[in-house]
Protein backbone atom coordinates (compact mmCIF):
# COMPACT_ATOMS: atom_id res chain seq x y z
CA UNK A 1 0.00 0.00 0.00
CA UNK A 2 1.91 3.23 -1.07
CA UNK A 3 0.97 6.57 0.16
CA UNK A 4 -1.49 9.14 -0.87
CA UNK A 5 -1.65 11.17 -4.03
CA UNK A 6 -3.26 14.51 -2.20
CA UNK A 7 -2.81 15.73 0.99
CA UNK A 8 -4.58 18.61 3.10
CA UNK A 9 -3.13 21.13 4.82
CA UNK A 10 -4.24 24.67 6.11
CA UNK A 11 -3.65 27.69 4.33
CA UNK A 12 -4.78 31.30 4.09
CA UNK A 13 -6.02 33.02 0.61
CA UNK A 14 -5.05 36.30 0.71
CA UNK A 15 -6.85 39.22 -1.32
CA UNK A 16 -4.01 42.07 -1.45
CA UNK A 17 -5.31 45.31 0.10
CA UNK A 18 -8.12 43.87 1.67
CA UNK A 19 -8.12 44.43 5.78
CA UNK A 20 -8.02 42.35 8.52
CA UNK A 21 -6.76 38.33 8.67
CA UNK A 22 -7.18 36.45 6.06
CA UNK A 23 -9.35 33.23 6.90
CA UNK A 24 -7.71 30.18 7.02
CA UNK A 25 -8.84 27.16 4.87
CA UNK A 26 -8.40 23.81 4.45
CA UNK A 27 -6.26 23.42 0.90
CA UNK A 28 -5.27 20.19 -1.29
CA UNK A 29 -1.93 19.63 -2.26
CA UNK A 30 -0.25 17.10 -4.54
CA UNK A 31 2.13 14.74 -2.85
CA UNK A 32 5.89 14.86 -3.52
CA UNK A 33 8.16 12.12 -2.04
CA UNK A 34 11.22 11.12 -2.98
CA UNK A 35 11.12 7.78 -4.57
CA UNK A 36 14.13 5.12 -5.11
CA UNK A 37 15.03 2.66 -8.00
CA UNK A 38 17.35 0.21 -7.62
CA UNK A 39 17.99 -2.61 -10.20
CA UNK A 40 18.87 -5.78 -8.67
CA UNK A 41 19.58 -4.68 -5.47
CA UNK A 42 21.59 -1.86 -6.45
CA UNK A 43 20.77 1.95 -6.03
CA UNK A 44 20.26 3.02 -9.87
CA UNK A 45 18.11 6.76 -9.60
CA UNK A 46 16.55 8.73 -6.86
CA UNK A 47 13.41 10.55 -8.77
CA UNK A 48 10.39 12.90 -6.79
CA UNK A 49 7.07 11.77 -7.70
CA UNK A 50 3.84 11.49 -6.53
CA UNK A 51 3.16 8.35 -4.58
CA UNK A 52 0.98 5.95 -6.82
CA UNK A 53 1.65 3.32 -9.60
CA UNK A 54 4.99 2.91 -8.50
CA UNK A 55 5.91 -0.39 -10.40
CA UNK A 56 4.68 1.38 -13.47
CA UNK A 57 6.96 4.29 -12.73
CA UNK A 58 10.23 2.80 -12.24
CA UNK A 59 9.30 0.23 -15.26
CA UNK A 60 8.80 2.92 -17.36
CA UNK A 61 11.52 4.81 -16.28
CA UNK A 62 13.91 1.79 -17.14
CA UNK A 63 12.37 1.80 -20.54
CA UNK A 64 13.12 5.07 -21.10
CA UNK A 65 16.91 4.49 -20.34
CA UNK A 66 17.10 1.78 -22.56
CA UNK A 67 17.70 -1.14 -20.06
CA UNK A 68 14.45 -2.92 -20.26
CA UNK A 69 13.24 -3.17 -23.90
CA UNK A 70 10.25 -5.76 -23.60
CA UNK A 71 8.39 -7.35 -21.03
CA UNK A 72 11.33 -10.25 -20.61
CA UNK A 73 13.68 -7.57 -19.45
CA UNK A 74 11.76 -7.09 -16.54
CA UNK A 75 11.19 -10.26 -14.22
CA UNK A 76 9.86 -8.49 -10.94
CA UNK A 77 9.17 -5.86 -9.24
CA UNK A 78 8.47 -5.39 -5.28
CA UNK A 79 9.01 -2.28 -2.74
CA UNK A 80 12.08 -2.52 -0.51
CA UNK A 81 11.67 -2.84 3.30
CA UNK A 82 12.42 1.09 3.71
CA UNK A 83 11.39 2.39 7.50
CA UNK A 84 11.22 6.27 7.52
CA UNK A 85 11.85 8.14 10.83
CA UNK A 86 8.27 7.79 12.20
CA UNK A 87 9.31 3.92 12.28
CA UNK A 88 6.70 3.09 9.38
CA UNK A 89 7.14 1.86 6.49
CA UNK A 90 7.67 4.27 3.91
CA UNK A 91 7.34 2.40 0.03
CA UNK A 92 9.76 4.85 -1.36
CA UNK A 93 12.40 2.27 -2.55
CA UNK A 94 11.30 -0.21 -5.47
CA UNK A 95 13.90 -2.79 -6.56
CA UNK A 96 13.55 -4.21 -10.20
CA UNK A 97 15.06 -7.68 -10.96
CA UNK A 98 15.91 -7.46 -14.68
CA UNK A 99 17.43 -10.21 -17.21
CA UNK A 100 20.99 -10.53 -17.38
CA UNK A 101 20.99 -8.38 -20.63
CA UNK A 102 19.40 -5.64 -18.93
CA UNK A 103 21.61 -5.58 -16.12
CA UNK A 104 24.24 -5.45 -18.45
CA UNK A 105 22.80 -1.82 -20.11
CA UNK A 106 22.76 -0.86 -17.29
CA UNK A 107 26.62 -1.03 -16.89
CA UNK A 108 26.62 0.44 -20.36
CA UNK A 109 24.51 3.66 -18.95
CA UNK A 110 27.39 4.36 -16.80
CA UNK A 111 29.67 4.22 -18.72
CA UNK A 112 28.19 6.23 -21.82
CA UNK A 113 27.33 8.39 -18.81
CA UNK A 114 31.18 8.60 -18.06
CA UNK A 115 31.94 8.60 -21.75
CA UNK A 116 30.72 12.21 -22.71
CA UNK A 117 32.71 13.76 -20.59
CA UNK A 118 35.61 12.84 -23.40
CA UNK A 119 33.86 13.65 -26.41
CA UNK A 120 32.28 16.99 -25.85
CA UNK A 121 28.63 16.45 -24.49
CA UNK A 122 26.02 18.01 -27.03
CA UNK A 123 22.46 17.81 -27.99
CA UNK A 124 23.73 16.13 -31.19
CA UNK A 125 25.64 13.27 -28.80
CA UNK A 126 22.70 12.84 -27.17
CA UNK A 127 20.50 12.59 -29.78
CA UNK A 128 23.01 9.59 -31.23
CA UNK A 129 22.76 8.34 -27.65
CA UNK A 130 18.76 8.01 -27.74
CA UNK A 131 19.24 6.57 -31.88
CA UNK A 132 21.81 3.77 -30.77
CA UNK A 133 19.96 2.76 -27.89
CA UNK A 134 16.40 2.62 -29.31
CA UNK A 135 15.15 -0.70 -30.49
CA UNK A 136 11.97 0.36 -32.41
CA UNK A 137 11.69 2.34 -35.84
CA UNK A 138 9.56 5.02 -35.96
CA UNK A 139 9.76 5.87 -39.40
CA UNK A 140 7.91 1.96 -40.35
CA UNK A 141 5.26 3.36 -38.26
CA UNK A 142 2.56 4.34 -40.94
CA UNK A 143 -0.03 5.99 -38.14
CA UNK A 144 -2.01 8.50 -39.54
CA UNK A 145 -4.18 11.05 -36.88
CA UNK A 146 -6.83 13.44 -38.37
CA UNK A 147 -5.52 17.42 -36.42
CA UNK A 148 -9.28 17.17 -35.47
CA UNK A 149 -8.97 13.96 -33.41
CA UNK A 150 -5.69 15.34 -31.96
CA UNK A 151 -6.87 18.86 -31.01
CA UNK A 152 -9.74 17.37 -29.00
CA UNK A 153 -7.02 15.09 -26.87
CA UNK A 154 -5.83 18.45 -24.70
CA UNK A 155 -9.66 17.93 -23.15
CA UNK A 156 -10.00 14.45 -23.01
CA UNK A 157 -6.61 14.11 -21.02
CA UNK A 158 -7.67 17.13 -18.50
CA UNK A 159 -11.20 15.28 -18.05
CA UNK A 160 -9.34 12.17 -17.08
CA UNK A 161 -7.39 14.02 -14.48
CA UNK A 162 -8.09 12.72 -11.44
CA UNK A 163 -6.25 14.73 -9.06
CA UNK A 164 -5.68 18.67 -11.17
CA UNK A 165 -9.16 20.26 -10.13
CA UNK A 166 -8.18 20.05 -6.46
CA UNK A 167 -4.37 20.41 -5.94
CA UNK A 168 -4.03 22.27 -9.49
CA UNK A 169 -0.40 21.11 -9.33
CA UNK A 170 0.11 18.10 -11.59
CA UNK A 171 1.39 17.46 -14.75
CA UNK A 172 -1.04 14.73 -16.82
CA UNK A 173 0.24 12.12 -19.58
CA UNK A 174 -2.23 10.25 -21.30
CA UNK A 175 -2.05 7.51 -24.25
CA UNK A 176 -4.82 7.28 -26.75
CA UNK A 177 -5.07 5.42 -30.24
CA UNK A 178 -5.38 6.95 -33.55
CA UNK A 179 -9.37 6.67 -33.24
CA UNK A 180 -9.55 8.86 -30.52
CA UNK A 181 -9.49 5.79 -27.91
CA UNK A 182 -7.64 6.40 -24.34
CA UNK A 183 -5.73 3.85 -23.08
CA UNK A 184 -3.80 5.58 -19.67
CA UNK A 185 -3.91 8.58 -18.13
CA UNK A 186 -1.52 9.61 -15.36
CA UNK A 187 -0.45 12.76 -13.02
CA UNK A 188 2.53 13.93 -10.90
CA UNK A 189 3.91 16.28 -9.81
CA UNK A 190 7.14 15.91 -12.34
CA UNK A 191 5.74 15.56 -16.31
CA UNK A 192 8.40 12.99 -16.74
CA UNK A 193 7.08 10.76 -13.86
CA UNK A 194 3.48 10.91 -15.41
CA UNK A 195 5.25 9.94 -18.96
CA UNK A 196 7.53 6.87 -17.23
CA UNK A 197 4.16 5.92 -15.24
CA UNK A 198 2.14 5.52 -18.78
CA UNK A 199 5.06 3.96 -20.80
CA UNK A 200 5.49 1.75 -17.68
CA UNK A 201 1.75 0.66 -17.31
CA UNK A 202 2.05 -0.19 -21.00
CA UNK A 203 4.98 -2.05 -20.63
CA UNK A 204 3.22 -4.30 -18.04
CA UNK A 205 0.48 -4.39 -19.99
CA UNK A 206 1.95 -6.00 -22.40
CA UNK A 207 1.35 -3.48 -25.44
CA UNK A 208 5.20 -2.23 -25.89
CA UNK A 209 6.41 -1.10 -28.35
CA UNK A 210 3.34 1.64 -28.72
CA UNK A 211 2.58 1.56 -32.60
CA UNK A 212 -0.58 3.97 -33.60
CA UNK A 213 -0.81 5.32 -30.50
CA UNK A 214 -0.27 9.22 -29.43
CA UNK A 215 0.74 10.92 -25.99
CA UNK A 216 -0.36 13.72 -25.15
CA UNK A 217 1.46 15.74 -22.18
CA UNK A 218 0.28 18.83 -19.97
CA UNK A 219 3.03 20.96 -20.14
CA UNK A 220 5.99 21.69 -22.71
CA UNK A 221 7.95 18.95 -24.80
CA UNK A 222 11.40 18.29 -23.68
CA UNK A 223 14.29 16.46 -25.23
CA UNK A 224 13.35 14.09 -22.19
CA UNK A 225 9.79 13.85 -23.05
CA UNK A 226 10.52 13.28 -26.68
CA UNK A 227 13.43 10.49 -25.89
CA UNK A 228 11.08 8.69 -23.81
CA UNK A 229 8.70 8.71 -26.38
CA UNK A 230 11.09 7.16 -29.15
CA UNK A 231 12.17 4.84 -26.53
CA UNK A 232 8.69 3.23 -26.25
CA UNK A 233 8.10 3.50 -29.77
CA UNK A 234 5.37 5.98 -29.78
CA UNK A 235 5.08 7.93 -33.09
CA UNK A 236 3.24 10.85 -31.88
CA UNK A 237 4.06 13.10 -29.37
CA UNK A 238 1.86 16.35 -28.76
CA UNK A 239 2.52 18.79 -25.91
CA UNK A 240 -0.07 21.34 -25.06
CA UNK A 241 3.03 24.22 -24.78
CA UNK A 242 5.97 24.62 -26.51
CA UNK A 243 9.01 21.98 -27.43
CA UNK A 244 12.36 22.80 -26.90
CA UNK A 245 15.40 23.15 -29.83
CA UNK A 246 16.41 19.46 -28.73
CA UNK A 247 13.29 18.36 -28.60
CA UNK A 248 12.41 19.37 -32.11
CA UNK A 249 16.05 17.97 -33.40
CA UNK A 250 15.34 14.66 -32.08
CA UNK A 251 11.97 14.42 -33.65
CA UNK A 252 13.21 14.74 -36.76
CA UNK A 253 16.02 12.74 -36.70
CA UNK A 254 14.01 9.25 -35.41
CA UNK A 255 10.80 9.96 -36.84
CA UNK A 256 8.73 11.40 -34.00
CA UNK A 257 5.62 13.35 -35.13
CA UNK A 258 6.27 16.65 -32.05
CA UNK A 259 2.88 18.71 -32.31
CA UNK A 260 3.28 21.75 -29.78
CA UNK A 261 0.82 24.37 -28.41
CA UNK A 262 -1.95 22.13 -28.90
CA UNK A 263 -4.75 23.82 -27.73
CA UNK A 264 -8.17 23.04 -29.32
CA UNK A 265 -8.59 25.05 -31.81
CA UNK A 266 -4.90 25.20 -33.08
CA UNK A 267 -1.98 23.56 -33.04
CA UNK A 268 1.81 23.49 -34.87
CA UNK A 269 3.20 20.44 -36.27
CA UNK A 270 7.17 20.97 -35.51
CA UNK A 271 8.42 17.02 -36.93
CA UNK A 272 6.82 14.04 -38.84
CA UNK A 273 3.95 15.60 -40.26
CA UNK A 274 3.31 13.19 -43.24
CA UNK A 275 0.99 11.28 -39.92
CA UNK A 276 -1.36 14.36 -40.05
CA UNK A 277 -4.56 14.25 -41.93
CA UNK A 278 -7.19 17.08 -42.03
CA UNK B 1 30.97 32.50 -26.17
CA UNK B 2 28.19 30.06 -25.34
CA UNK B 3 25.54 29.41 -28.02
CA UNK B 4 22.15 30.95 -28.55
CA UNK B 5 19.14 30.98 -26.39
CA UNK B 6 16.48 31.29 -29.40
CA UNK B 7 17.04 28.89 -32.20
CA UNK B 8 14.13 29.36 -35.16
CA UNK B 9 13.00 26.67 -37.15
CA UNK B 10 10.21 25.63 -39.89
CA UNK B 11 6.65 24.70 -39.00
CA UNK B 12 3.52 24.78 -39.79
CA UNK B 13 0.33 25.88 -37.75
CA UNK B 14 -2.57 23.97 -38.04
CA UNK B 15 -6.51 24.77 -37.80
CA UNK B 16 -7.90 22.05 -37.36
CA UNK B 17 -10.80 20.93 -39.82
CA UNK B 18 -9.26 23.79 -42.14
CA UNK B 19 -8.83 22.63 -46.20
CA UNK B 20 -5.32 22.87 -47.97
CA UNK B 21 -1.63 22.78 -46.84
CA UNK B 22 -1.03 24.56 -43.75
CA UNK B 23 1.67 27.75 -44.04
CA UNK B 24 5.36 26.64 -43.52
CA UNK B 25 6.48 29.25 -41.05
CA UNK B 26 9.43 30.11 -38.67
CA UNK B 27 9.08 29.40 -34.99
CA UNK B 28 11.09 30.30 -32.11
CA UNK B 29 12.27 27.82 -29.98
CA UNK B 30 14.09 28.12 -26.45
CA UNK B 31 17.38 26.27 -27.05
CA UNK B 32 17.72 23.16 -24.76
CA UNK B 33 21.33 21.46 -24.59
CA UNK B 34 23.09 19.52 -21.63
CA UNK B 35 25.41 20.91 -19.88
CA UNK B 36 27.56 18.54 -17.75
CA UNK B 37 29.19 20.26 -14.57
CA UNK B 38 32.84 19.20 -12.96
CA UNK B 39 33.86 20.07 -9.57
CA UNK B 40 37.71 19.64 -9.39
CA UNK B 41 37.97 17.97 -12.98
CA UNK B 42 35.61 15.22 -12.01
CA UNK B 43 32.41 15.04 -13.42
CA UNK B 44 29.42 16.15 -10.56
CA UNK B 45 26.02 16.08 -12.59
CA UNK B 46 24.69 16.60 -15.84
CA UNK B 47 21.31 19.08 -16.27
CA UNK B 48 19.56 20.19 -19.59
CA UNK B 49 19.37 23.97 -20.00
CA UNK B 50 19.09 27.01 -22.14
CA UNK B 51 22.26 28.32 -22.88
CA UNK B 52 23.83 31.53 -21.31
CA UNK B 53 24.99 32.53 -17.53
CA UNK B 54 26.31 28.81 -17.56
CA UNK B 55 29.06 29.85 -14.85
CA UNK B 56 26.00 31.32 -12.64
CA UNK B 57 23.99 28.35 -13.25
CA UNK B 58 26.85 26.13 -11.79
CA UNK B 59 27.51 28.27 -9.08
CA UNK B 60 23.69 28.21 -8.08
CA UNK B 61 23.93 24.55 -8.43
CA UNK B 62 26.08 24.01 -6.05
CA UNK B 63 25.13 26.49 -3.31
CA UNK B 64 21.74 24.48 -3.67
CA UNK B 65 23.97 21.18 -3.07
CA UNK B 66 25.52 22.95 0.14
CA UNK B 67 28.97 22.42 -1.63
CA UNK B 68 29.46 25.59 -2.08
CA UNK B 69 28.92 28.33 1.16
CA UNK B 70 30.28 31.74 0.26
CA UNK B 71 32.16 33.25 -2.73
CA UNK B 72 35.06 32.02 -0.73
CA UNK B 73 34.32 28.35 -1.85
CA UNK B 74 34.46 28.68 -5.64
CA UNK B 75 37.77 30.03 -6.83
CA UNK B 76 37.63 29.53 -10.76
CA UNK B 77 34.80 28.63 -13.30
CA UNK B 78 35.96 27.80 -16.66
CA UNK B 79 34.70 25.94 -19.93
CA UNK B 80 36.35 23.10 -20.99
CA UNK B 81 37.19 21.75 -24.11
CA UNK B 82 34.21 20.08 -25.20
CA UNK B 83 34.52 19.24 -29.04
CA UNK B 84 31.18 18.53 -30.69
CA UNK B 85 30.58 15.68 -33.76
CA UNK B 86 30.62 19.01 -35.88
CA UNK B 87 34.12 20.04 -34.45
CA UNK B 88 33.28 22.47 -32.73
CA UNK B 89 33.35 24.00 -29.28
CA UNK B 90 30.26 23.14 -27.76
CA UNK B 91 30.38 25.34 -24.46
CA UNK B 92 28.63 22.59 -22.64
CA UNK B 93 31.54 21.65 -19.89
CA UNK B 94 32.24 23.88 -17.16
CA UNK B 95 34.70 23.09 -14.27
CA UNK B 96 34.24 24.28 -10.77
CA UNK B 97 37.64 24.75 -8.68
CA UNK B 98 36.49 24.94 -5.30
CA UNK B 99 38.10 25.18 -1.56
CA UNK B 100 39.15 22.31 0.56
CA UNK B 101 36.34 21.92 2.50
CA UNK B 102 33.58 22.40 -0.67
CA UNK B 103 35.38 19.44 -2.15
CA UNK B 104 35.20 17.44 0.83
CA UNK B 105 31.40 18.54 0.76
CA UNK B 106 31.05 16.92 -2.93
CA UNK B 107 32.08 13.38 -1.34
CA UNK B 108 29.74 13.89 1.80
CA UNK B 109 27.21 14.31 -0.84
CA UNK B 110 28.16 11.13 -2.73
CA UNK B 111 28.31 9.25 0.23
CA UNK B 112 24.11 10.80 1.72
CA UNK B 113 23.06 9.71 -1.75
CA UNK B 114 24.46 5.88 -0.59
CA UNK B 115 22.93 6.27 2.93
CA UNK B 116 19.50 6.80 1.77
CA UNK B 117 19.10 3.19 0.64
CA UNK B 118 19.55 2.24 4.52
CA UNK B 119 17.64 4.36 6.61
CA UNK B 120 14.38 4.63 4.49
CA UNK B 121 14.64 7.22 2.13
CA UNK B 122 11.32 9.67 2.85
CA UNK B 123 9.90 13.60 2.48
CA UNK B 124 11.29 14.13 6.17
CA UNK B 125 14.92 12.66 5.53
CA UNK B 126 14.59 14.76 2.53
CA UNK B 127 14.05 17.78 4.66
CA UNK B 128 16.56 16.32 7.26
CA UNK B 129 19.12 16.58 4.72
CA UNK B 130 18.47 19.93 3.84
CA UNK B 131 18.79 21.32 7.70
CA UNK B 132 21.87 19.28 8.08
CA UNK B 133 23.67 21.37 5.13
CA UNK B 134 22.17 24.56 5.43
CA UNK B 135 24.35 27.16 7.11
CA UNK B 136 21.74 29.99 6.95
CA UNK B 137 18.95 29.94 9.72
CA UNK B 138 15.93 31.72 8.15
CA UNK B 139 14.01 32.06 11.17
CA UNK B 140 16.41 35.22 11.93
CA UNK B 141 15.11 36.89 8.91
CA UNK B 142 12.44 39.69 10.07
CA UNK B 143 12.17 40.85 6.71
CA UNK B 144 8.33 41.78 6.14
CA UNK B 145 6.82 42.04 2.78
CA UNK B 146 2.91 43.48 1.83
CA UNK B 147 1.08 41.55 0.06
CA UNK B 148 0.15 44.51 -2.74
CA UNK B 149 3.90 44.18 -3.44
CA UNK B 150 4.21 40.05 -3.33
CA UNK B 151 1.20 40.57 -5.74
CA UNK B 152 2.58 42.36 -8.05
CA UNK B 153 5.78 40.93 -8.33
CA UNK B 154 4.33 37.95 -11.17
CA UNK B 155 3.84 40.78 -13.69
CA UNK B 156 7.30 42.42 -12.96
CA UNK B 157 8.73 39.02 -13.62
CA UNK B 158 6.55 38.90 -17.15
CA UNK B 159 7.61 42.00 -18.07
CA UNK B 160 11.74 41.14 -17.52
CA UNK B 161 11.46 38.18 -19.29
CA UNK B 162 13.27 38.31 -22.79
CA UNK B 163 12.67 34.69 -24.32
CA UNK B 164 9.08 34.02 -23.17
CA UNK B 165 7.37 36.37 -25.85
CA UNK B 166 9.04 34.60 -28.82
CA UNK B 167 8.96 31.24 -27.41
CA UNK B 168 6.75 30.95 -25.20
CA UNK B 169 8.98 28.14 -23.97
CA UNK B 170 10.56 28.88 -20.62
CA UNK B 171 10.58 29.35 -17.23
CA UNK B 172 11.46 32.45 -15.44
CA UNK B 173 12.75 33.03 -11.49
CA UNK B 174 13.18 36.59 -10.49
CA UNK B 175 15.22 37.95 -7.42
CA UNK B 176 13.31 41.13 -5.52
CA UNK B 177 13.99 43.26 -2.85
CA UNK B 178 11.36 43.83 -0.33
CA UNK B 179 10.90 47.05 -1.59
CA UNK B 180 10.11 45.27 -5.12
CA UNK B 181 13.53 46.84 -6.69
CA UNK B 182 14.69 43.97 -9.36
CA UNK B 183 17.80 42.12 -8.63
CA UNK B 184 18.14 39.50 -11.74
CA UNK B 185 15.51 37.50 -13.60
CA UNK B 186 16.56 34.59 -15.76
CA UNK B 187 15.16 31.98 -17.86
CA UNK B 188 15.80 28.43 -18.39
CA UNK B 189 13.69 25.50 -20.25
CA UNK B 190 14.36 24.07 -16.51
CA UNK B 191 12.81 25.92 -14.02
CA UNK B 192 15.37 24.63 -11.32
CA UNK B 193 18.55 26.22 -13.83
CA UNK B 194 16.29 29.40 -13.73
CA UNK B 195 16.45 29.86 -10.20
CA UNK B 196 20.32 28.24 -9.95
CA UNK B 197 21.45 31.11 -12.15
CA UNK B 198 19.71 33.97 -10.31
CA UNK B 199 21.67 32.24 -6.61
CA UNK B 200 25.03 32.16 -9.26
CA UNK B 201 24.15 35.30 -9.87
CA UNK B 202 23.87 36.20 -6.63
CA UNK B 203 26.29 33.96 -5.03
CA UNK B 204 29.18 35.52 -7.66
CA UNK B 205 27.86 38.89 -6.99
CA UNK B 206 28.41 39.11 -3.04
CA UNK B 207 24.92 38.95 -2.02
CA UNK B 208 24.69 35.59 -0.32
CA UNK B 209 23.13 34.61 1.44
CA UNK B 210 20.06 36.63 0.66
CA UNK B 211 18.14 37.66 3.75
CA UNK B 212 15.51 40.35 2.89
CA UNK B 213 14.60 38.93 -0.67
CA UNK B 214 11.71 37.20 -2.05
CA UNK B 215 12.14 34.72 -4.87
CA UNK B 216 9.34 34.69 -7.45
CA UNK B 217 8.82 31.95 -10.32
CA UNK B 218 6.78 31.43 -12.86
CA UNK B 219 5.31 27.69 -12.10
CA UNK B 220 5.30 25.73 -9.66
CA UNK B 221 7.07 25.38 -6.51
CA UNK B 222 8.10 22.15 -5.79
CA UNK B 223 11.04 20.70 -2.98
CA UNK B 224 13.66 21.01 -4.89
CA UNK B 225 12.91 24.66 -5.63
CA UNK B 226 12.16 25.42 -1.79
CA UNK B 227 15.63 23.75 -0.78
CA UNK B 228 17.63 26.36 -3.29
CA UNK B 229 15.72 29.31 -1.44
CA UNK B 230 16.75 27.72 1.86
CA UNK B 231 20.11 27.24 0.49
CA UNK B 232 20.41 29.82 -0.43
CA UNK B 233 19.55 32.48 2.67
CA UNK B 234 16.23 33.56 0.78
CA UNK B 235 13.18 33.74 3.22
CA UNK B 236 10.46 34.27 0.77
CA UNK B 237 9.79 31.89 -2.52
CA UNK B 238 6.30 33.07 -4.66
CA UNK B 239 5.34 30.74 -7.26
CA UNK B 240 2.58 31.37 -9.61
CA UNK B 241 1.25 28.27 -9.44
CA UNK B 242 0.27 25.39 -7.07
CA UNK B 243 3.33 24.04 -4.21
CA UNK B 244 3.66 20.36 -3.91
CA UNK B 245 3.13 18.81 -0.08
CA UNK B 246 6.93 18.81 0.24
CA UNK B 247 8.10 21.94 -0.41
CA UNK B 248 5.43 22.96 2.07
CA UNK B 249 6.98 20.66 4.75
CA UNK B 250 10.21 22.20 4.08
CA UNK B 251 9.16 25.76 4.44
CA UNK B 252 7.20 25.49 7.87
CA UNK B 253 10.08 23.75 8.91
CA UNK B 254 13.18 25.60 7.70
CA UNK B 255 10.78 29.25 8.85
CA UNK B 256 10.89 29.76 4.67
CA UNK B 257 7.51 31.74 3.72
CA UNK B 258 6.26 29.79 0.84
CA UNK B 259 3.63 31.56 -1.50
CA UNK B 260 1.23 29.65 -4.40
CA UNK B 261 -1.13 30.56 -6.55
CA UNK B 262 0.21 34.53 -6.98
CA UNK B 263 -1.97 35.96 -9.48
CA UNK B 264 -2.15 39.87 -9.24
CA UNK B 265 -5.34 39.95 -7.14
CA UNK B 266 -4.91 36.78 -4.90
CA UNK B 267 -2.31 34.87 -3.50
CA UNK B 268 -2.32 31.42 -0.97
CA UNK B 269 -0.08 31.22 1.98
CA UNK B 270 0.89 27.84 3.44
CA UNK B 271 4.47 28.93 5.08
CA UNK B 272 5.52 31.66 7.23
CA UNK B 273 2.70 34.10 7.18
CA UNK B 274 4.45 36.18 9.80
CA UNK B 275 6.19 37.85 7.40
CA UNK B 276 3.57 38.90 5.18
CA UNK B 277 1.69 42.59 5.86
CA UNK B 278 -0.88 44.58 4.66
Amino acid sequence: MAGKRVKRVRARRVTPGEVGPARAREEHLAVEEPLEMRVGGSSYAVTMRTPGDDFDLVAGFLVGDGVVRSGTDLTALRYCAGIGPDGLQTYNVVDAAVSPAALEATRHRERHVDGTSACGICGVASIDAVETTSSHDLSADDTRISTDLLASLPEKLRAEQRDFDRTGGVHAAGLFRADGTSLVVREDVGRHNAVDKVVGWSLRTGLLPLRGTVLQVSGRASFELAQKAVMAGIPVLAAVSAPSSLAVDLARRSGLTLVGFSRGDRLTVYAGEERLVP
